[in-house]
């Protein structure tokens, strides 16, 4: 049986569109899936939510907004935009967590302290946003590999001192144990994101070396990688944080696996390397 | 005129030989040369000591030792056993700075703060043999991408924490650009090195993506990519550390290159990217 806590991102069946995403889940006994926006806009929001509302999952995460580390001009205007209006989106599906992959360094720039200083400028501009809709931007540190051209926050620690002055029903966190499982303060961290109400959302997935040839496709099946899924989940499960545990994984291999084994494999690695160390719920 | 405080590690022309490596960089006008155990060996200690003499070229650093986070056992004990060795070889060059490359997680494994202890264990065993020989252990962080099959210390203030017990004489750090450039704390943690006397050796080479084929080999000359080498530079300079500042480079189209042509290569990178924050010495 699927685990009633596990939800599974959509990017994990990247090639299945919002249907078979959908389709995939109920039948192998999921109750919860982690929204990508573009699967989503394919059909139309409206259409979106109301096969999401037939379906009866639920709906963990919408993935993603952010990129927002531009300066001040034209696309700096449309990411703005942009993100309000995934915000909408997110609440649309009665979900209450947007996914932020920040972004890194602008072209030709490389000042890294600018572009996190424009990120808190723009979580400032979108704040009374998400209060408005009942979202919260969840901030997601990435792994450092990615810092110039993808995301320039880098760990726990760093996205809640950036999310420090704004409303943590706004502005909280993403928990990713590929991105931070490295972090020598990570245990910390987890429960620094706790104690301040920052915890929007945990992802699960497995690291591992040599990466693939793409270093963004290197995420794995829980347990066929080197993260110590104990330390982690116990440390989240601490907290007092309850919600859907995502499982996301981007790698080709997966990708190229029928759905719904990729659905039971999901399940599986979640029973063996993450619900043992996650209270059983009454 | 090649910058006199300018070093050139011996990997960035890594199929070259100890003689070949000290004649292309006098021949350029270095002055300084951060020596590898391999090419050093194949001569001999005693000769390389005699031919580096020979050349006039100081040794800023000799690389590398570490590799100790396994568990008690043989393997362990020819770690120790190799590390002490390489004390001596470093000393016998007038070096003063021996790097560290830690160690990953053992085979098997998925214990992070076990591996870490380890490094702790080690550096005990080995303090006194360094403060004996007049040389400083540096704990080199290596960036996040590494940490779990090369060096499990992924910041500079985790190698500062892992140094603080030992006497800054032995034990200390390596503050290389492309591992510790995209750290939210870098120049906090580059303050906290010079404060605490750990900076043992400034390195420096430039980072960019997308990655290598493979990413051990996608460090660039200075200006080839992302790293804004004037707040680095600026604030080791500001410390009051002085001391040579080693070039070190794995790129197999670098490796494929003319040695001299590298050698000319880095010393116009270093002019133009790092020389303009470094004070000039009187």
């Amino acid at each position: 049986m699927t685990n009633p806590i596990l939800s599974m991102n959509q990017a994990t069946i990247k090639y299945a569109d919002l249907r078979q995403t959908l389709d995939t889940l109920t039948a192998a006994g999921y109750q919860s899936v982690g929204l990508w926006r573009e699967p989503v806009e394919a059909v139309g929001v409206k259409e979106a939510v109301k096969m999401v509302a037939d379906s009866g999952l639920r709906v963990s995460t919408m993935c993603r907004g952010g990129f927002f580390t531009m300066p001040e001009g034209d696309d700096r205007r449309a990411s703005i935009d942009d993100n309000r209006k995934l915000i909408e989106e997110t609440a649309a599906f009665g979900c209450k967590v947007l996914v932020l992959v920040v972004g890194g360094l602008p072209a030709g720039s490389k000042d890294l302290i600018g572009a996190r200083a424009r990120i808190s400028d723009a979580l400032a501009e979108l704040e009374s946003d998400a209060l408005a809709a009942g979202v919260t931007l969840a901030i997601e540190p990435l792994h450092p590999m990615y810092c110039t051209d993808r995301a320039c926050v880098s760990t726990l620690g760093q996205a809640l001192d950036i999310a420090a002055p704004f409303d943590p029903k706004a502005v909280g966190v993403t928990v990713d144990t590929f991105h931070i499982f490295w972090d020598p303060q990570v245990l910390d961290s987890i429960a620094r994101a706790g104690r301040e109400g920052r915890i929007a959302t945990y992802q699960v997935c497995d690291y591992r070396t040599p990466f693939e040839k793409d270093v963004l496709l290197s995420r794995h099946y829980m347990g066929e990688g080197v993260i110590d899924f104990k330390s982690l989940t116990e440390a989240v499960a601490a907290t007092g944080w309850r919600g859907d545990i995502e499982c996301e994984i981007f790698n080709q291999a997966v990708w190229d696996t029928p759905f719904d084994q990729v659905a039971a494999r999901v399940s599986d690695a979640f029973d063996k390397e993450v619900a043992p160390y996650w209270p059983v719920q009454a």
